[in-house]
């Protein structure tokens, strides 16, 4: 199985390392190994059709910041010179344009190859297109980590779920937003909390995205088109974020036993991500980074599943239960 | 596809009105529908190769409390006059023996009849032989229900998580238990708990397989052999149930911010059930009739998921998803 992998910042190479620890894993479920024969990071490439080095590679991103020693103009045309069967995408989310990883997906779906996606703009802005793509070429396309990071959503809903309907799913879908809600239960105002996150490295420097609400929006939107069969995008979603969430209001919450959490809920209907109120203890005032989902299903009443949302070797092993999907299919348990 | 119901009780009901209001799903899934060609309950059966009435089998059950007129000796000998792809095998539990569904599931999976249960006492006591018995004959043996209900976990391990190893799980398995002790947080006593438990029909008029432990102790060694790869049995786990566990042991561990639940814990190389100090607030500290468990994955951390333990139409939706996984493997999706 011959893999191509776009993007090489820490996701990527989290991919890279778990491919390599799993070269006895691979080869004693399919008698064969996983061969990495491309990769890209924003500028440069690296190929080898036998198999690039990990170790190597791992060790010249570091090194270099660069994965190999050729830049390149066009990143399709490096993924056009290379034969691989998988691809997986882990460039940078754009929900503005869908960024590279629109036309990485696109070019690798329109030529047979499955892939493997935890980028969220593509996701977000031609679910459809794509997924239509991969149907009419016979490809999987499978982005198990676009929600949730390594908690079980997409394929469980859609798999293990299977044969039931699913009424609806309300979910803690940012780490970020979450770290800071939790802070301000005790108290802290807004801004200290948001710097509390970036310090620990929860908050990218410019937190928009993450406290607008518009990570957990990509989301949202992810879930109503594979789970609910809904074709909606990003602009579809009702938004709002935790920006305008006080002291005040948190203590009021309080005096009444409620947290406020940021919760996207999808259904058939709805699609909205704003701040709500919720009873202490109930599995959505969850506290901390972690990632949480309520799913009301028609005969089983409502599954819970909490897992991180984000991390190297979490997203990671997101990328992975794909990848054993994918390869489960083409070559047989 | 063509089923066969082997206990027509609560589950074996849950499971046919299932498939009677899945119709439109399995055709539009499958391009046909399911036909269940036999039932049988402890003393009658019902055969039609052309498939049962099933609105009619449920009517019967409940007017004459039998599912046919016909009575049978020997069950196994219904099952091998009956022509059919799936067994569904939802006969009560003995975990002394493995009961009549042991000869039933023996008798399908020697017969080249995949095989979906939730019925515990051959999981616990035969497990391997079951499961060798499958793969030399080319079956799929799938019993997602037996462990927590409608609770993902056992598909979740094998399918989502595969490709990243498992370290442990801790859960609480039994919602009788979890009830009881639910109960007593508050200061009740253990009888009077338990009381409560059989008035509201959550624990049986001999309470022994759930408040010993025994029944977690099934749940526990059938994740051990189906996610671990061991090969152990219900003789080999560590029990405790909660018979011992009084209103001071409760109050104590509340003085310190802990409550008591029943935690079933299988690794490599644990097997064990037993009261547990919990810290409030941790994921197993969960009150009320719901499972829950804690998956320590390698990569991941820790994933949690909750559902309901038991009811009819939750277990039936377990057992839907193992029908759905079959038919997807043999029908194609």
């Amino acid at each position: 199985m011959k893999i191509f992998i776009c993007g090489f910042g820490t996701v990527g190479q989290g991919v890279a390392e778990t491919i390599l620890n799993k070269k006895e894993f691979f080869e004693e479920r399919y008698g064969e190994n996983v061969l990495v024969v491309g990769a890209t990071d924003s500028t440069t490439y690296a190929l080898d059709e036998n198999g690039l080095d990990l170790k190597k590679l791992l060790a010249t991103k570091k090194t270099t910041s660069n994965v190999g020693n050729d830049e390149y103009t066009d990143v399709v045309k490096v993924l056009a010179s290379s034969d691989f069967d998988v691809l997986i995408e882990v460039t940078p989310t754009d929900i503005d344009t869908g960024g590279v990883g629109l036309g990485n997906i696109e070019y690798a779906l329109g030529h047979g190859k499955d892939v493997i996606t935890v980028n969220k703009g593509p996701l977000a802005l031609k679910y459809k297109e794509l997924m239509d793509l991969a149907k009419s070429n016979r490809c999987m396309f499978r982005f198990e980590g676009s929600v949730g990071g390594a908690m079980p959503i997409i394929n469980l809903c859609n798999s293990d779920l299977a044969g039931q309907r699913i009424k609806s799913i309300r979910g803690i879908f940012n780490g970020t937003c979450n770290y800071i809600l939790s802070k301000m239960d005790s108290g802290q105002p807004f801004e200290q909390a948001l710097k509390e996150a970036k310090q620990q490295g929860y908050a990218e420097a410019d937190p928009t995205y993450d406290i607008e609400g518009y990570d957990s929006a990509c989301k949202v939107v992810i879930l109503a088109n594979s789970v609910f069969g809904r074709n909606v995008t990003f602009d579809d979603v009702d938004i709002t974020g935790i920006t305008s969430i006080n002291a005040d209001a948190v203590a009021l919450a309080k005096s009444s036993g409620m947290v406020i959490r940021l919760i996207g809920e999808v259904s058939a209907t709805k699609l909205e991500v704003a701040p709500r109120l919720i009873p202490k203890g109930h599995p959505l005032s969850l506290a901390g980074t972690l990632n949480t989902a309520e799913i009301i299903t028609e005969l089983a009443g409502p599954i819970t599943v909490s897992g991180s949302g984000a991390g190297r070797l979490e997203t990671a092993s997101a990328i992975m239960s794909d990848l054993v999907a994918i390869m489960d299919r083409r070559l047989g348990e």
